[in-house]
């Protein structure tokens, strides 16, 4: 899927035009009834989502720089574009001399803020647009600005959008509405759920503008944003009402309104009043004219400021995570069944890709392109295959080494008998969403290759077994997964695991495994997060295990003050190349594990492959599984 | 040390007269302009100290309770204590029915901000003392009062002072000086370094107001507090000038003028203006007065408000380590080998105490404060001891696992041959500060002790054989210690560990070993912190395990990204017993830490005791260090 995309890639986009363009709209009394100094570019669309669709990559129209993170500051002087280590190199090459690339995380990198400071006239207006700037960032950057005398403006109409020609439209993609064999819980009990969590809190509304929130509520899903089955929508819930803003057109579809009961509501606090998505301000205005003196709105810390600030200081109560986002990261029975489900097709596509390489590789005709095609290929022979959960990172050798990699025309290397290859990779079923990571030699690898692979396994493991009490955050595990690289002096710069949607987000919150964070919330029965610790030997190899993990209860020995212990159990069950390994630095446990986890997947994905009737995948899978010593 | 104080302790302060007075001081104009309708007492000093003089007790003064941890209270109608769950039998024990309990962290009980609200009238005032009263949580209660109309004004005088008719004295100890043998640094090259850091950050004045940071700075150690060689002072340093403020009758003192330079500076830049005590405010409004536009002024931001308010916003800096912090933190070659030398004498007094406890036990004589009293007595022989570093933890049986437990003659409990026996003991010497715990059993522990005290012994192990990379903050550890317990379902309630200082306070910061924060500065070689995970079976038996250690580098095989990785190395040279561990739950590579641990113990302490001729202790020290199979 990435082959397409990347053509134009690497010449640098020129801007002088467009530059020309955003700042007479910054002196456009059209758009704010002052002129303004400076226009700030974020990455990001209105919904804090990772991944945006095309009408949303405004960053990339205005610089050319289409990687993942970074933001543009446009001035009348100058343009700057600030991203991090990962992106130094494809920035410097997208991005035309009007603009100068700010290296994060360098000493000599001013911030945005400081940047700004240095660079404007006094008594400034520096313009965003409120909508994708969140509410915390807006906090911020007005606090440093007012502290020099300039000020941070909301400018409404979004300036580069202004200047955008062929901005592609807003995808409103069909809605697939799933039902409770596949969710295990109505979107009416969701919202009695809400309520009572609303009820107990003393809150009054709460105003979801999470695209995944929203799906999961409604149980309904799109494709609006490519790996993300989400739709552009905002939802505001009260005790009474329920709205839904989101384009109309959709729900003119019978299936969606049969399923929102649009024409026959059950009951009167369940009708779904639904208005356009852009009618969310004007609505979410009349809600908040209506309130009482002591009323409450939730709403994200995340969210765009434009709505935040909607609601008056008085009546608003930003939270970091949503009871929505508390919610859906604890999987019912049936999502937890799906998942399993999705994860054994996952395993039965991936046994085929790796019987598959094992044959064509040694004809030398197999690179990381189209070994990740041919993956997508098997995995959609799946009963229910969506799409990928996210970009293939199919990486041999030295590119294995790059955490983000993806592969492009002019960095596709051959697949070989002679070099690691790191397979990270994942689909999105209608049953549920994966994400897997394998690393492999079809050759012989060196005895330095096995030996970060065995820290990276022992890592793994570690963190896998782990019991621990009920209530741990998930970022007091992450030293388990480096113990081991620790002792040899090695390391990984990366977290150790994330949450997983159920047909949803591979990334979502609110825990996760990671060092960088303190405020992730705790581990809880029926959360999935991945389990993925790494090595990367710059220009060299990369190692990366990862099991997605469902947290299960667990029963030790003993149970101080009953507080209850849990584990993690695989839901992944793709063989780790024992051929990889050495043997002689796992402990017998370790041993135990692996051979357990092997059987796991002989027995489960094994089945299935000879149900499927695939048997070279069967073999491959058998001959994968054979206990070590 | 604990048996004088406790007599009184246990039966409630009357305070009827004591709140009718404060009240009456609430009321009038000589202290504040107006009537407050409140007043809040904390539990601290001006200096943030974690012990305090007995003037400083001013919460134990108005509500009769002494525990270390708790705020109070006093409205015209009310008064309330707010405390922790260490306290809550203690603290309604020891006030009377004029005062409400409020205990913290269940979840009926409001707030401080909370109940104020629910009780004040209208737009009441809420006075505080801003000398101890710290800068950040001013800004909370403050925010909070002023969401629902009411104000947090600074009462100057203190209203308890105001009503304490035999309020103790300031102390004013005599000053030790330490010379460079001791120190490794001049004072001189204190501040130099201290104002290169200041160069460094853009700052022309820092306001010292932590009493261990001070003594540390100046190389002065007093005796105000009990158990920290502190002594009440400030200081403020500039670019070119020094202000200490101390009571100026210690400096009369002929050794305290030479070592600061007071009649004959060697260079204007070092020559220390001294003013008394109280005049801090008055030098720091005056330093305030003569600020440049751009000039700022560190403090830190747990300091009070009274002198942090006296700062300018515009340029204040606040911190929440200050450069002395972190430079203390970090200690010298001789101060590393003080603190090996203090803790090779602590050795030798626990060795002596054990032979002795071994040889009396069996009388029946020995209680929980008879064998503190007996390691304090054997501590005070080595050479340059000054007194104990903390309140032992000296508990048999059930009282082992009241974490914060301390003998009182109505807790006394006799030592045994049947049950496990915790000391958590520690002293300060001239060259350095210790402390360890131990859990013995006299007689034959059973085997669940047993089991426990080596899933214990192998979270100590963990910590203190890790190898982790530079930087690595210790928060990052802290899991390592609860492996074991977790994966048997047990756990502890506690940090693993904190800072200790070098002759100085054995709790400080910026580093520990702790869940609970995210904030701890990294690890860094020089460091020195404790290693005490511990597990408590209520009205049991509690078991500890702690070792001071200093980070040191490792040589660990690879060095990933030259970062270079640390390890520890115990200070902390006595044995642990061997009776106590299940050696078959130890795996080999604990088993050889043991074994090597107490090789160390031997050669080193049983030198020493060897040398001083300690014969019984050198022969228990012999018998407890046998290597185990």
């Amino acid at each position: 899927m990435s082959s397409l995309e990347s053509d134009k890639v690497m010449s640098p986009k020129l801007t002088v035009e467009l530059l020309r363009q955003l700042r007479l709209a910054m002196k456009n009394c059209k758009y704010f009834s002052e002129p303004i100094q400076a226009y700030i570019i974020p990455s990001g669309d209105a919904h804090q989502s990772e991944y945006i669709a095309p009408c949303d990559c405004r960053r990339e129209f205005i610089c050319g720089f289409n990687g993942s993170a970074g933001t543009a500051i446009v001035t009348e002087q100058h343009a700057a574009m600030w991203t991090d280590g990962r992106y130094f190199l494809q920035a410097s090459q997208q991005m035309d001399n009007n603009w100068t690339l700010m290296k994060m995380g360098l000493k000599e990198t001013p911030s945005q803020e400081d940047w700004l400071i240095s660079v404007l006239p006094e008594n400034s207006k520096v313009g965003v647009d409120p909508w994708i700037f969140a509410a915390d960032q807006w906090k911020n950057m007005s606090k440093a600005l007012a502290g020099a005398g300039h000020s941070l403006v909301a400018v409404q109409d979004n300036l580069i959008d202004a200047v955008w020609q062929d901005r592609p439209p807003r995808p409103s993609t069909q809605l697939m509405t799933l039902g409770l064999e596949r969710t295990g819980m109505s979107w009416q009990d969701k919202i009695t759920a809400l309520r009572a969590k609303m009820r107990e809190r003393k809150i009054n509304w709460f105003v979801a503008t999470a695209l995944d929130e929203i799906a999961w509520l409604y149980n309904l899903r799109g494709s609006d944003i490519e790996y993300n089955p989400v739709f552009f929508a905002y939802s505001i819930v009260g005790m009474k009402t329920i709205r839904l803003f989101v384009d109309l057109k959709r729900l003119e579809d019978p299936a969606a309104r049969q399923h929102l009961q649009l024409d026959a509501p059950s009951r009167p606090e369940l009708s779904i009043q639904v208005s356009p998505y852009e009618a969310v301000h004007t609505e979410l205005q009349a809600v908040c004219a209506a309130l009482g003196p002591k009323d409450k709105v939730w709403i994200c810390d995340k969210a765009g400021c434009a709505l935040t600030q909607v609601i008056p200081k008085t009546h608003r109560s930003q939270i970091s995570y949503t009871p929505l986002c508390l919610a859906k990261a604890v999987k019912n029975a049936t999502e937890i069944q799906g998942m399993k489900t999705a994860h054994i097709k996952d395993a039965v596509a991936l046994c085929e890709l790796f019987a598959w390489l094992e044959k064509e590789i040694p004809k030398g005709t197999v690179t990381e392109i189209s070994s990740a095609d041919k993956a997508e290929e098997f995995r959609s022979q799946q009963k229910d295959f969506v799409g990928l959960s996210f970009p293939s990172i199919s990486s041999v050798g030295p590119n294995g080494a790059i955490i983000h990699y993806r592969p492009l025309p002019e960095t596709n290397r051959t697949l070989s008998l002679n070099e690691v290859y790191l397979l990270d990779s994942g689909a999105q079923y209608k049953d549920g969403t994966t994400d897997v990571t394998r690393t492999v030699h079809f050759g012989t690898p060196s005895a330095y290759e096995k030996e970060c692979f065995t820290y990276v396994l022992k890592g793994h493991i570690a963190v896998s077994a782990a019991i621990f009490p009920n209530g741990t955050k998930g970022h007091l595990l992450d030293s388990f997964a480096r113990a081991a690289l620790w002792e040899a002096g090695l390391d990984y710069l990366h977290g150790t695991g994330h949450g997983v949607g159920c047909f949803l987000n591979v990334h979502e919150g609110p825990c996760g495994i990671s060092y960088k964070t303190f405020a992730d919330e705790p581990l809880e029965a029926g959360m999935i997060v991945s389990d993925e610790p790494g090595y990367y030997e710059d220009g060299s190899f990369g190692v990366r295990i990862e099991n997605v993990v469902l947290v299960v209860p667990s029963k030790p020995k003993y149970n101080y003050m009953n507080r209850g212990s849990l584990t993690f159990e695989p839901l992944t069950l793709v063989p780790m190349q024992v051929k990889m390994m050495n043997a002689d630095m796992l402990t017998q446990k370790e041993r135990d594990w692996v051979n357990d986890y092997h059987r796991q997947c002989i027995e489960t994905v094994g089945a299935e492959l000879r149900r499927q009737g695939r048997k070279e995948a069967l073999d491959w899978l058998i001959r994968e599984t054979q206990p070590i010593a």
